[in-house]
Order: structure tokens, then C-alpha cells, then sequence
């Protein structure tokens, strides 16, 4: 009988050891992954055996339509996204793709780490309180709108994840961006930075609010902007909840 | 040699399936493993040898400590959470307890898969936009505070995650954060609410903001809702990213 079975898999920040037992068990399963080539790089060392399509950066729409293709033709597919696929990630063009098929497709999205987790853990413990997740790349939100998101952000006193703080092309998101949270915080706010987190190059570092131009921030990197309370000790970002100790 | 190691390791939002390769490795290795009870009891099937502490609920300092001092006793400690022990989890105040010591101890947090990741792959492709995060509890914050957030959250047209959306004490927040959340945005907007995600008793529906008095939501509930672009299709909720397909 024929399945049309697709997952989107989150296999985590980095290599093997972020994925969980059940994406890996949905890749063993998989008659063929789909992927970014780098991604298909890294699961190719874990099951060197399975079948492959490996597709280039940006080309998103593309990677989605094989996969839904590849599942009608009656395959197990597994499309693999770094992360969660249900953050930022595959997941919503797939359901999309798949919602405009005559023909059923069972679709699943298996969860993964997404870099923010990973970021936090790196810097200490950033995300016990509530926070906000915002992507700085405009390809798809108009600047107007991130900068706002920005600013709410800032105004409740939310921890910020910044994910695409920077690209070759955007270079000043992140210091309006951190302008506009400095209106609101102190300018020693701490700010974590994580580069590859979770990959054989992680790197990280610590620097205040008012330093923020100084660090080393690029497309690879996660920036976590601490609350009011949020401070630094022994290098490490906390966050406190209220309890008493 | 004297060790003093010591983890704070997320075991995911449910059973085995859903924990990483690092996180069963290092559970694997840990001398002595510590946490709430059910989670214990999770862990014990994987690895029924080991040393266990399981505390009772709302224990959280006494667990921490307790694990502090085994650490401090040479041993390699774990101490396990749900979800990810970054997010409103144990990392922070294990990392205040570590710094309040005059020994050292080798701190490390193992990232998990958090409940608000688990409940998106359940709801759909809910999270493919900037979202905040939020917890209705005021045991550790002000009423006020947490009602602000909503607005700001709001004002900024995240998606909404709110954990701890009700308890038996408090059980109106919800509605309240609904009737903020209606001010600027549509009755009609979609609201996902996931019960025990990842657990073998998981449940799921979609409502519309308007009817957010009708779902059945509890303290084992995630509530997701939708920001103005999220729209519901084939039972899923999905928030656009701006691709053309």
C-alpha cells in the first residue's frame, strides 16, 4: 500500500549528540532524506546507506516541493532542518505544500533543540524567565515591524533571543536594535553571544549592552539580551525567578 | 581525584523518545541522578542501576542543594527537568548555588526540547514567525507584570506561548490575557492548547480566541496563540512566512 508519509526532523544545533532517540529513529526509518547539503553532510555520517537529495542554501521552496513530491510517489520522507524545523524552520511551508495536495500526505514534525535552547545553556541560564524570540533578517518581515517587535520586547521587560542578528548586507540591525532596547535597560545589560552553538566551533562570549558593536556578530551567531534582572558571575549569564536561596 | 561535576540535563517534554543522545549519555554516566519523582520514575526504566534522589513537587531549592552537596562530595551529579532545564527550569538556581560555594564545581547544562517546541509540532507550524513566551504563574512575578508582557506581546504581534496558563488558584488569567490579546487582534484568531505534549496521553485542540473559555485547559496545558497572520487549515494551525509557493 502506498504511504505518503513525510517528517519534518529537527536534528538539533550541531552533530549527533543534540539530536533526540525519535528523530534519529525517523531517519532510520526514512526511504530517502532531503536537505540543505550540510545538514545531509552530518546525517550522511550517521546512516551512510540511505538514499539522499541534497539541495543548496536559499533554495527553501524548492527543497519543500521534492519532498512532497518524493512522499506522493509513496516514500517515507524525512526532510531535515538544523534546530527545530517548527522554529523559523521548515515546517510551515511543507504543511502548506502538503495542505494543497489532491492527495493525502501524512505529515509530522518532529521536535528538535533550536539554537536558543542551545545558546542558553552555553551562556548559563539566561531563559528562566519569560522572553521573546525574534528573527532580525528582512527578506520576509519589513523592518518597521522587527524594530517594533524590538521595542515591545524591550518595553515588557522580555529576555531577547536574536536570531540573524547580522549578514554581510545587514550590519546595523543589531545596534538599532540595541539602541532601542538601551532606552528601556540599563546599559550593562548583559549580552550573551553564541557562535555555532552546539558545533565542534562553538564560541561565546559576554558583553554589556553598551559593548554590543564591539562583539563579534555574525550570521552563525545567536545574541541573548538578559532582562532587568539579568546579570553576570563568573562569567556566566543568570537570570533570577524571585526565589530565595 | 576529586570531581565535583555536576548537570543540569533536560530530558524533553515526555517520555524516552524525545531526550538527546548527550542528555541519555549523560545520565549514563552520572554516579547519582536527582529530580521530581515522576521524572525520576521515567528516568529509572532507561537506567534502573543507578543512585536515585527523587524530591516532591514544589522542592525545587532542597533539589538543587541536595544535588549541589553530592557534587560537592566528588560525585558526577545529574539533575534532571522536563523539557529544558533552561527555560523556567533548575539551571538558574543551580547556577547561583555553584557560584554561592567556595569549592568549585564543573557546571554544565545539557539542553533539552522545551514544551512550547513539543506543542508547535503538535498544533502545526504555529512558531515559523517571532513569538514570545510567557508564564501566567505569579508565584515568582507580579500579576501586573505578567499582564504587561501580554500587552506588549500583543502591541508586537507575536505568536503567544503561555505555560502555566491556569491552576486551580488561578483561574481566570487566561481569560484575562485573552481580553488583552482581543484588543489587537481578531475574536477569530487562532489559539492551539496541547495537554501533556509528548506524553502518552497527549491531547490537542484549535479554538479561536473568542472561545478561549471553552477549552478544556489546565496546569499540564501549553497555550499557542496565533498572531494576525495565523490562520487554521486541515485541523492545523499554520503562520506564514512570507515564501511565495
Amino acid at each position: 500500500m502506498k504511504k505518503n508519509k513525510l517528517f519534518a526532523v529537527g536534528i538539533g544545533p550541531g552533530g549527533e549528540e543534540h539530536m533526540t532517540q525519535k528523530a534519529l529513529k525517523v531517519l532510520e526509518e526514512a526511504d530517502i532524506i532531503i536537505g540543505y547539503t550540510a545538514y545531509i553532510e552530518l546525517v550522511k555520517k550517521i546512516f551512510p546507506e540511505k538514499e539522499y537529495i541534497a539541495t543548496a542554501m536559499k533554495k527553501e521552496i524548492e527543497r519543500c516541493k521534492i519532498a512532497v513530491e518524493q512522499s506522493l510517489e509513496g516514500k517515507t520522507v524525512a526532510m531535515v532542518s538544523s534546530g527545530d524545523s517548527g522554529i523559523y524552520g521548515m515546517a510551515g511551508i511543507l504543511l502548506q505544500l502538503v495542505n494543497a495536495q489532491k492527495e493525502a500526505i501524512d505529515f509530522e514534525v518532529i521536535p528538535g533543540v533550536t539554537a536558543a535552547n542551545a545558546a542558553a545553556a552555553i551562556l548559563g541560564a539566561p531563559l528562566m524567565h519569560d522572553f521573546s524570540v525574534i528573527s532580525l533578517s528582512d527578506l520576509m518581515t519589513p523592518l518597521d515591524l522587527i524594530m517594533k517587535r524590538v521595542e515591545c520586547s524591550a518595553e515588557g521587560d522580555f529576555v531577547i533571543c536574536l536570531y540573524n542578528p547580522k549578514s554581510k548586507k545587514r550590519t546595523d540591525y543589531i545596534t538599532k536594535a540595541a539602541e532601542i532596547v538601551g532606552k528601556y535597560r540599563s546599559e550593562n545589560t548583559p549580552v550573551g553571544i553564541v557562535r555555532n552553538a552546539g558545533r565542534e566551533d562553538e564560541s561565546s562570549e559576554i558583553v554589556s549592552l553598551k559593548d554590543i558593536d564591539k562583539a563579534n556578530i555574525d550570521m552563525f551567531t545567536i545574541v541573548i539580551i538578559g532582562n532587568s534582572q539579568s546579570y553576570i558571575e563568573n562569567g556566566k549569564i543568570i537570570t533570577p525567578r524571585g526565589y530565595k536561596l
